[in-house]
């Protein structure tokens, strides 16, 4: 496509989804839609514009009417840049010294019941609440409905993102040996995540030995010795935005009977949770399918987390793979399956994959090996 | 000190920040302060915990009753590892499936009036605020009061955060050369942060020929050329998080006897209002003194934005300086003064130096040459 199809294209695919999100907050009995800079954005109009202190408010009314974005005058430049240009928004620019929050109330009304993207700012939404007299609400409730279920051109850019992650995967042994520490080996993989086509390293987990027990460990400068379990926890960006993350466990040396055996269940485990992804089931029963068959082997204690998160243009988003969510799946929702188990100050596994629920299944983004992979 | 004398130093740090928050709680006529991750909360307890979707709020009552840490079970060891630890706080960790914001409440009472850390996310906010059932209110108001004043610690680490980014721009003879991208040059100037002595590269503006006119201009494939005016803005933080923040403008060949003169103008202007900084004037006072300065040239219109922000634990940060701030400045405050003059399409300039409030007038922690530097 030319430069100019891809606008037009572009604008008709924002386009669509600005009128689907109006009508979906007119059902709501909401005024407006108010979204600050983060995926909402993204998602609605394409702006990858950042949060500074400065407000900068997309106001979608509920009626169908045009969409408002509110920004500072100094950023007008940035915005044109997106195919927010294209979209025949109406743009109100403000300087400093200008209240913002006014001009977001006088687009819409008094008394405007409104709700706001899950990453707006207390800085932000506090002084809005004021303009319009009340609590607003979240948008995620409504947004989720868009946002859950890709459309084709995101699942591809969800394979394409499962695809460079698992490039890096597949490289694991250039970085990871004994004798380095866990952040040379993390600063390697960050520059092979940008190699291999994400635009920049997300977040690159590297949990050797005891570190492998805390689900949350980024690098340190521990040095990986020779017998090491390790987890590899990576992801990142690739354009348009969509996120890859996947995680694999690796062993230096030859893992003892009990870890090969912990370890094998848990293959288990998340085989089956990947297995039971098919429309209508809940998202509980697949964080359940998983729990169970690691309960069956007495390990349930060692899995301290949910079984995975919705994925897209957030690394975390809905639908979360977790014990009270009772939302059925449907075909295009894409998420994590990436159950673990973790012994305090000895070591600790974890499997992930994106997953994409088709018609009749799933389908994984994800196909290295799930084993214990010996290095 | 010892790694034991610093936690203690440390925790009577944090403990007396803790003690005046409450107080000024108190004073306002709340009950308790919550933070979740960022700035508010590294101040009072030294924790960088990073916000995910998962709630980790300190809750600080008025009352001066021991805070607590509502946190998730995966990432206690995270705030363990912070001066946290050492504070004697209540830990309230949750798992995956309870509902954190019920734990918050519980830590309180129902109807409890509270106020929030301004990063706090809608997802966090909205149903902090259906617990208590009532809008919170924001806590900067309060914060700002311990935050503004930087103590003597405070102040030594934005001194060396200054010295830090003035290394950097003595060097930038290095990076900047006809012929280069702006990406490449910031790239080099984003390793030359880290090189002398920040964490990490927080902002790298390389605003090379016309993009020295979008204030907001990160950098850009554009090929420097041999006679362009370029704005260079950097910055990031040093340990332990305080900021750096500098701008200066750099010629690669001649400038025109109209260049020359705009920009002696601007140099002006910046002195102006660096000349003007004492206790007892007001913020606003600041942003009028550069802005006169331009205005008597005729160049008000090219100086879009305000004069200055607050900076420490965060690159923005009270007191801003701009047009309607009465706020009287008062010795310990830091902020920048960093008029700019912009020519859409043509081309731009910035001065900024980070000035410090003294008994008696100011200090400036930049002092590389202000005015526009011959490469």
């Amino acid at each position: 496509m030319s430069s100019h199809d891809e606008s037009r294209f572009a604008a008709e695919v924002y386009g669509a989804r600005l009128e689907r999100a109006a009508e979906l907050a007119r059902n709501a009995h909401l005024d407006a839609l108010l979204c600050t800079p983060g995926s909402d954005l993204q998602f609605l109009i394409g702006s990858r514009a950042q949060s500074f202190e400065r407000l900068t408010c997309l106001v979608v009314p509920a009626s169908g009417e045009t969409p408002s974005v509110v920004i500072p005058k100094m950023e007008l430049a940035q915005l044109k840049g997106s195919a927010a240009g294209e979209l025949g928004l109406q743009v109100v620019d403000w300087v400093d010294g200008v209240d913002p929050y006014r001009l977001v109330r006088n687009v819409l009304n008094a008394g405007a019941r409104v709700a706001v993207t899950e990453v707006m700012p207390a800085l932000h939404l506090l002084p809005i609440a004021d303009q319009f007299g009340s609590l607003p609400v979240s948008a995620t409730p409504l947004l989720r409905e868009l946002r859950m279920r890709k459309d084709p051109s995101e699942i591809e850019a969800l394979r394409r993102a499962g695809a460079a992650i698992d490039r890096v995967h597949a490289r694991m042994g250039e970085f990871l040996r004994p004798g380095r520490t866990e952040a040379e080996v993390g600063a390697d993989i960050a520059a092979a995540l940008v190699e291999e086509g994400h635009t920049e390293a997300e977040f690159v987990i590297v949990g050797s030995g005891p570190h492998g027990a805390d689900p949350h460990h980024m690098v340190s400068a521990r040095v990986i010795e020779p017998d090491d379990v390790v987890v590899i926890d990576i992801g990142g960006p690739v354009e348009p935005g969509y996120f890859s993350d996947s995680t694999r466990t690796y062993v230096l040396g030859e893992p003892s009977a009990e870890v090969a055996e912990q370890f094998s269940v848990l293959e288990r485990a998340q085989a089956a949770a990947v297995a039971a992804v098919r429309p209508g089931v809940t998202a509980e029963s697949i964080d359940a399918a998983a729990r169970d068959v690691l309960a069956a082997a007495g390990l349930a204690d060692y899995f301290v987390h949910r079984t995975g998160h919705g994925i897209g243009l957030s690394v975390h988003e809905e639908p979360y793979i977790v014990s009270g969510n009772d939302i059925a799946l449907q075909q295009g929702m894409a998420f994590s399956i990436e159950p673990g188990i973790y012994f305090p100050g000895q070591w600790g596994a974890r499997i992930e994959d994106i997953v994409i629920v088709t018609e009749d299944g799933r389908e994984s983004v994800n196909n290295r090996p799930h084993g214990l992979t010996r290095l």
